[in-house]
């Protein structure tokens, strides 16, 4: 992920800025432990408020985290002076999201002038194992601020 | 909808008791408003905790609703010994998720012995006047209790 | 479709020239026959040259017709001076594409001024009888020419 | 890919044979380059009867062959007696399919008993550079024969 080149310098403290304005990830106990150009890491801990019938992670929280991540990671290559938006996203969902943690990763695919491909990874880390849980494939685009 | 058969009379009951089961529900303070063959409906009133960046629902939140919506559409058609999984979904955010209520619907479109595919929208409701603001297309599958 | 207003009053036009030099839709077959605002159909018959291992036709010919029906619906509500792409689709598959002809119907969902979300449907066509056999989710882009 | 473990010893010649009844990779001149567990390569070269508007590789002519690539890269590890068959496929395009050939690389990122999720690139080669123009994310399954 290295090569991406960041556009503007304070990057980093413009996604940290917006992570702390999106209620939820409070409200749902997620906190953003990663932010490099590119690249964004999100994490969360189990909760029971936040299962599916089977006692597993909703498939939508484990969405909203990885959502996040790649949005952020789309975001810390673009311009100073823009927003970003989710245009769309696809999860496959490969394995119950069973753990003590979930990392959501996101990564920029390609970068580009308007639209930028992320794909993101929901990692569950359970007795010290990670695995993959799910696999996203987004579409950010930038906005005038 | 209508032409959807149900298997299982008790589909209704089935649903509801899946449903009371996933605590994310009653986190985000999630309503089934409507089980019907082939078709779910999911309410949740707009909540502070639950925005994005800019003051509106957050995505994966949106999607949380709709793909429960769609899962248990799917699922009023399978056998009563079964469990209902996501394989996966694709979500399409065409407007900002604005409102003081949303509504996840969620439609059966096919119905397989295994696999089931699904269409949802979420619909914002704002001063009376419904939008779609997000709109799903998911895959479901039948698995043995 | 009849709320969509075109921009363009020449959009049929402008969609007709453009599906003329997309030379694959002369190597497969595929007729244009029916545009009109945020809506054009694209018909295949079968030929036995365009199938995968089961005699039927192939998934990415039958996505190959649906993308172009999609990306022209978009197209009918752009600008005169705008090109259309596609970002990105995501199509299911359900049920095994088997008929004498195939229509694949592009509608527009949502229509922003860069970003266009369409839902387009395979239809197969045997024995006088209709059904959808894939369904498509995708969204363009308008470029500058 | 290496840790991927085959049932059938002969699955190679499985997917061989298989792609040898797909009619439409004759028709569009692609071939069979690369069967590994796990891992399929197909390859295409240019030509001017595949193209969109401008002159580029169609995106579902791009798809065609990127599905079969990831259809038969989940063959390899199913059952003997087993067909595979495409659910569902996203594919985001990330920039024009220019080039002299074009690569289809499919890979099992996750193998169960009925379901598997693959994801694919397309490689365009131009002046010996190569390029990911197309990226997919795709659920298959397996079905008795």
């Amino acid at each position: 992920m290295s090569d991406f080149k960041p556009i503007d310098p304070n990057y980093a403290a413009r996604v940290r800025s917006s992570f702390e304005k999106q209620n939820v990830m409070k409200t749902i106990g997620a906190v953003l432990t990663g932010v490099a150009p590119g690249e964004v890491v999100i994490e969360l801990s189990y909760d029971a408020s936040l299962t599916q019938q089977h006692g597993y992670l909703h498939a939508g929280i484990a969405t909203t985290v990885v959502d996040s991540a790649c949005g952020y990671a789309a975001y810390t290559l673009m311009a100073p002076d823009s927003e970003v938006l989710t245009i769309e996203y696809k999860v496959n969902f490969m394995a119950p999201a069973r753990g003590e943690r979930f990392k959501g990763i996101g990564k920029v695919l390609r970068s580009g002038k308007t639209i930028t491909v992320c794909s993101g990874d929901v990692v569950a880390v359970e007795d010290g194992k990670e695995k993959v849980v799910a696999t996203m494939l987004a579409t950010m685009i930038s906005v005038a601020k």
